[in-house]
């Protein structure tokens, strides 16, 4: 059965701990954005190098049945809007926080994408000293960038008063960090991070 | 309607983020613990001095029915098990993850109250240079403290090759932080972590 989210994305039953690295299994045939973070956290946890987790999505709750002998059922419930980004932890005693996002553009990702108490989060987050950015994938090129939250608060507000409601390809790849494809994990964003925070505590 | 997680905390839906400060309005008819802790996560919001939010409950969705001209509906879920604690964010630019507990216990919380997961979790974050806790409440007393992660985890290594099975009260007194209860916020947690951090970083 296939479930969406509001956003479009397919809904995927959260695999057990105990399972084998989805890394190797999953590689072969195309994981989605999402999939290939989730991996690369998993591989970074392992090996103690960060613990970076996903969000759960936030949902509110209407009704719920308790049937005996079996576990409360949740009967009614809707989606709601998070109050944050969708990633956060810590990696080389850094706060590191993040959205991510995906493209099917080749010349921009539109705003639209992102929701403005991200934006302010993230404004929040820098604020307090924090590691903050998006990372972005233009599924066309197969090309992921992480790109400062500070990028991604001035087009922001220059959209608001009337400027241009996406932020282009070209500069992303000069201002952002581009994000090599590896092997185990595929997506090795910390990389790009490393580049981010050397910039940062400059 | 009163809704019950499995834990047994009563769920309350999640206010509007416009809505007026919870602050004032709860505080004379007795929040609960994590009530009392979103109260101050949102005035320290508010004033800028730390970003930490509650984590979204996890729940495995199975079930969703998409009305036409309405919200998607969730009409078969169940909450699943947290991999991680309730609460993180950044403070002072340190990376602050947490969790909360509350007993009627008067001698000793039991280490039942905590998950197995979470524990690692916490022992992950401090490894990272992380500041990791959990806020010990003694209901009877009205007391409530910040125990370093570090006390939890030898007490739960303890346990598990056969030691107590809880956190007497008076070792909390000793080596936890106590919260001074305040106005506004009702507990303003963060100057007990100021003293863990001050502990950690000396």
């Amino acid at each position: 059965m296939m479930i969406k989210y509001p956003n479009g994305n397919i809904f995927a039953a959260p695999k057990s701990s105990n399972s084998s690295p989805q890394v190797i299994t999953h590689s072969k045939r195309g994981m989605t954005l999402e999939e290939t973070i989730n991996a690369a956290n998993t591989f970074y946890l392992s090996r103690g190098i960060a613990v970076i987790h996903k969000k759960p999505t936030p949902i509110n709750i209407v009704n719920v049945a308790y049937p005996k002998r079996s576990a409360a059922k949740i009967n009614e419930a809707y989606f709601a809007q998070a109050s944050t980004t969708d990633y956060n932890g810590i990696y080389r005693g850094f706060y590191i926080d993040f959205d991510a996002k995906e493209t099917q553009n080749k010349s921009a990702i539109p705003l639209a994408n992102f929701h403005e108490h991200q934006v302010k989060h993230l404004d929040a987050i820098i604020k307090q000293n924090g590691i903050g950015f998006v990372i972005i994938k233009f599924a066309v090129y197969n090309e992921s960038f992480v790109l400062p939250a500070s990028d991604l608060i001035t087009f922001w507000q220059q959209s608001q008063s009337g400027g241009r409601k996406s932020i282009p390809y070209q500069y992303i790849k000069e201002h952002g960090f581009t994000i090599s494809s590896g092997l185990i994990p595929e997506l090795p964003y910390l990389k790009a991070v490393d580049e981010l925070i050397a910039q940062q505590i400059n």
